[in-house]
């Protein structure tokens, strides 16, 4: 089907095309809101520029879609490219990937091309991190082990977290998030542990720890940073945002950065 | 918007369709194939019957979509419900649930009703098996505990599977996957302990042991069964089937059934 494609109908496409050319890229974002990346694209929105530039969200990750359209294909692919350079660098490190890429696919690349590798202690997220990390395929020469320590006596248990902790700053705190990650890493191993705990809903929120409070936690050996953060939506969203952000954080950290966001 | 559209828009749609009504119901079933549900459902999916019967398939999920029109709601209905039982005496046990009802769904409330809690150790499925059953509200109910033992070593330290059953047996088989289930039990305290272990691929894969080979048992006080499936599609494809099949074989347990594919 490709070869007939190729040799017999794509040359009329092209004909009837009146030799207009068109080249297409999307330049991927996770952890800004669709209004900051707008702002910082600025005026490379603006209504009418050839190539176009717009934005689109999906699972939380906001877009710039960059359309070329020229009388020649060589004339596209060369302004396309200059589009993308300004809006890289408009957006700098807030970029993670284009076109297919995903975060996971991003932080896995890095962690192979760093011989690091991470193991995971989830609470809210019930896995998706870890399901994330091993969506990709060879995800075993950076992933060693996860735990999802969903109850107060496993995360004691399996990892090491003090209860007097637990007790003193409650399961979804800082402190804890900054355990398990310790935890995950001292156990396994591994050069990162991650842990996330947190509320993903409905129920169980506080007026202080509302439904959507995540603390993300990242352990190396030189130093653990966690971040608490209050994601919008429902259950499958906040659980969703939490996995991706704790991707997000993690590249960060290889890119040997503060988070811009 | 909901009460402007029951108030004043409804009664004209339901006056142009002549007084027509229509009822739909969709039955799922993991477990057989598309050919077998329809085999089972025989008569029922004639052309031109009313109700209709038919099947999609989506995600490993076999549907079966009853479509009963006819000039009273009230028939409409009384049909339905006649079509739909005598496809639930068709297919039996196969049948898990309805309409928005995932398999995840069916079995956090079978958990919930017999008061019975699960501790997952998966492989290939790096934590899929565990974001499934923790994507519902209130799975701490049910959910004590979840690990991701991607490594040899980390089967053994974290789950206590003998090194020596997997240098006889190799990671990917029924010995190993049915003592990361008891470990996965013992280690938590809970009722059932599943272990999975398997080739999601693309590589990894041998001729005793192709790309899709998934060992997956399920450990309770009792007894623990295990089985080896070999699932077709690629990783992606491989690794959803392998969870939710481990989700049907702890279905078909609770209801104290033999797998009846």
């Amino acid at each position: 089907m490709k070869a007939m494609f190729q040799r017999d109908i794509l040359p009329h496409i092209a004909a009837a095309g009146g030799g207009a050319a068109i080249h297409i890229r999307t330049l991927h974002t996770f952890g800004a809101g669709e209004s900051t990346v707008a702002e910082r694209l600025g005026a490379l929105m603006q209504r009418g520029r050839n190539p176009s530039v717009g934005t689109t969200v999906a699972n939380g990750v906001v877009s710039v879609r960059i359309y070329s359209s020229f009388e020649s294909p060589e004339r596209a692919l060369r302004e396309l490219e200059q589009t993308c350079d300004a809006c890289r660098q408009a957006l700098g490190d807030l970029i993670y990937g284009q076109d297919e890429e995903t975060l996971a696919d991003v932080v896995a690349r890095m962690l192979i091309e760093r011989s690091r590798t991470i193991a995971t202690a989830e609470s809210c997220t019930g896995g998706l991190l870890s399901k994330y990390l091993t969506d990709i395929a060879g995800s075993s020469a950076y992933f060693v082990q996860g735990w999802v320590t969903y109850t107060n006596e496993s995360k004691q248990k399996l990892l090491g977290v003090p209860g007097e902790l637990i007790e003193r700053h409650g399961a979804v705190s800082e402190p804890v998030a900054a355990a398990m990650a310790q935890g995950a890493m001292r156990l396994s191993g591994a050069s990162y542990g991650v842990g996330i705990s947190g509320i993903a809903g409905p129920s169980g929120g506080t007026p202080q720890k509302p439904v959507g409070t995540v603390c993300i936690a990242l352990a190396d050996a030189g130093e653990t940073a966690v971040r608490t953060f209050v994601f919008p939506g429902d259950r499958e969203f906040i659980r969703d945002r939490a996995a991706k952000m704790a991707l997000s954080i993690l590249r960060f950290r290889m890119l040997d950065r503060e988070l811009s966001f």
